[in-house]
């Protein structure tokens, strides 16, 4: 594993106790950044993200698991770059075996239900027991020890979200995006990082706790929407913002342009590419005050010129006229541009024993480091498939300690 | 600042060049885990977040600026626990201040243009000659060299993100959460503590580059949506998920819930709530393969249901049987869930000599730390106000130069 002492987090060992989305994609992010990580699965079936439809084998991709070589899209994105062990935490001798794992290990990470790590006697009381200098993340839908079960979508509906897109009046908008289960595990990576910067200082670790439904809230709330609104600022607008203009999406012949030119100069690029350079001349636009107070007009105009365009001859002329103009991409296209694609922010998901899967382009590391290497370079571990080199080198067990463990069905 | 000293950040330094929104969100959260971030306002005017609508003073809030006591909502959201400094970085004599900042920081983060930090004699080069220690993190469009101008919008049209919300054929559907200008300072925090933890052991700094296209891409990118489309599943699905029934948003006589309830074991607790347990034995609904299979049948009952019921009831109804519901609540009733107040997760904005701004709920620090303190625990700065601290005490300036520095126009 010497590659991982390039990473800015070599060295650090991650015992990684978490299932489904959330807390696989914040352990993910720890070996990306260069942290051993360690998966801890049941033997019995392993991590349920193994068994979501679709899987990709030797017979390509397909919704029904075709033979043993058959592994799930979400475990290919999800496992990247961590170790697979396997251990049953219900087993009497498992919590030795935790313990072990513990005091070799700097980080570990859950994402229980809550009382579910207690019960198991592998909670944030007996892993300090064990090792002080453990940093204890729990990632859970509404705080440690809060109760409740939660999904990205229950996450969306609670924090806001659903009623911050689309226009008022509008039904809840459901984001595509699980940004659910997907902001809680970046800053449950931040608290981690951080617990283990003043670990440096204090030689002491401690318990880091983020709720998904605190993080989405928390970070939703960055524009303070309540406080906007009673000052008269009516915050649910759709695709435009009512204190710009122009601004918006606009269809084309083949596809939609995002427009954002709320500036004076920006406003006549707009009127150039259109070849109305009279329109500035036009006491309606003239002003930002102006345009905004005549933004349907405007916005009529920039719409019968862009609709029988096709797009990419539409986003040409604006740009030549330094407009901030783009194309509204899917995400087959997104994930494929080559600036994105060049500096590693997405990348080729791979298979195991078959390697890169052609065409599926999966999240990628968006940070770039001057001094270190990063990203994600090893694929998803099969069940189990470094239980000997984490038992026995990292751990130091011996074949008999090995042997009876697994047929006790421990590991 | 001794309150510091309990963040896992205390200790390190920030000299903070961002201006806007994404750039200051990063530093706004490395002055809640405790560093001392320095943020560099130009004199003449400062940060044009200083100048968003709407603002807040001794007369309430309004829409434009009243008094000189007035600061905006952007600047009260954003500035907090940061050191509010002047300096005009295009005077003669301002790289040597830069540089005696940068002897006495750890990190400086900038969200400049391409060219632009470089061309002020500040960029990465300049400044590891001056301290070789220093972490100096760029927050850029499309990544640190990489020219174009990128706004949230922008971001969220090239990223893929608006045609991944909405049904498929619809239009792209723009979130009103900031995401294209969030979650790149979500990484950028994750990349500067990393490098912090890394310098650690080598004992030098780095640069840390983040792109916010590649940030919200990757992010997007977690759910590979062109593999599963080419594998069959369509992933454009609006408010339901396809493979998931009962699943989805229903409108009540006041509002919305969100019901999560795949499993069978859930869909019998939807059918209890409805008062129509026989439709657990309805063929069309026993498996999950036929609720699937039936799912515009199965939601017609639920919306049914719902329709005249007040949300409060319904969403009571389901939670007896313990099912996974959620009001769709709007940002407002968000920000003041009880758990998410009691956990920080949301915070009162304060206005630096008027105190808490009644009802206005900002952002919280979503992470708690079992062995530390962290969190926004002071209000934002006026500009420079914090001068004659950084500059003398910090830096060790005497009164003389300081003198110099204001008379000349530098600070």
């Amino acid at each position: 594993m010497s590659d991982q002492l390039s990473g800015p987090l070599a060295g650090v060992t991650v015992v990684d106790l978490t299932i489904a989305l959330a807390g696989p994609y914040a352990t993910q992010l720890l070996g990306a950044l260069g942290a051993t990580v360690i998966k801890i699965e049941n033997p019995a079936g392993g991590d349920p993200s193994r068994n979501n439809a679709p899987y990709y084998g030797a017979a390509g991709l397909s919704l029904r698991r075709g033979s043993d070589e058959d592994m799930s899209i979400s475990m290919l994105e999800r496992g990247r770059n961590k170790l697979g062990v396997t251990l049953n935490l219900k087993h009497p001798q498992a919590r030795d075996v935790f313990a072990d794992l513990v005091r070799h290990a700097d980080v570990v990470c859950e994402n229980y239900s809550a009382g579910t790590a207690d019960r198991l006697g592998i909670g944030y009381e007996f892993t300090s027991s064990v090792n002080e200098q453990i940093v204890y993340t729990s990632i859970s839908s509404f705080g440690a020890g809060t109760p409740g079960k939660g999904m990205d979508t229950i996450f969306q509906a609670l924090s806001g979200l659903m009623q911050m897109s689309g226009t008022s009046g509008d039904p809840p908008v459901r984001s595509g995006v699980p940004f659910g289960d997907l902001t809680g595990p970046l800053f449950a990576v931040i608290g981690t990082v951080a617990a283990l910067l003043q670990r440096e200082r204090t030689g002491r670790g401690q318990h880091v706790d983020v709720s998904l439904l605190g993080a989405l809230t928390a970070l939703a709330a960055t524009e303070p929407w309540g406080t906007m609104e009673r000052a008269g600022i009516e915050m649910r607008t759709g695709s435009t913002v009512p204190r710009l203009a122009p601004f918006g999406i606009f269809a084309t012949s083949d596809g939609h342009v995002a427009v954002c030119a709320p500036t004076d100069a920006f406003a006549r690029g707009v009127f150039a590419a259109l070849g109305r350079p009279e329109l500035g001349e036009d006491e309606r636009f003239t002003t930002r005050d102006a345009r905004v107070a005549h933004a349907p007009a405007l916005h009529r105009e920039i719409a019968d010129w862009a609709e029988p365009l096709p797009t990419e001859q539409a986003v040409a002329a604006l740009e030549r006229q330094g407009v901030p103009v783009a194309v509204v991409r899917g995400p087959e296209e997104a994930v494929r541009d080559p600036v994105v694609r060049a500096r590693g922010e997405t990348t080729l998901l791979a298979h195991p024993e078959l390697g890169p899967i052609p065409e599926s382009l999966g999240s990628g590391l968006p940070i770039r480091f001057s001094a270190a290497t990063a990203g994600y370079d090893r694929p998803a571990p099969r069940l189990g498939e470094h239980n000997d080199f984490v038992y026995r080198q990292i751990l130091g067990y011996g074949a008999e300690r090995l042997a009876e463990l697994r047929a006790g069905g421990a590991i």
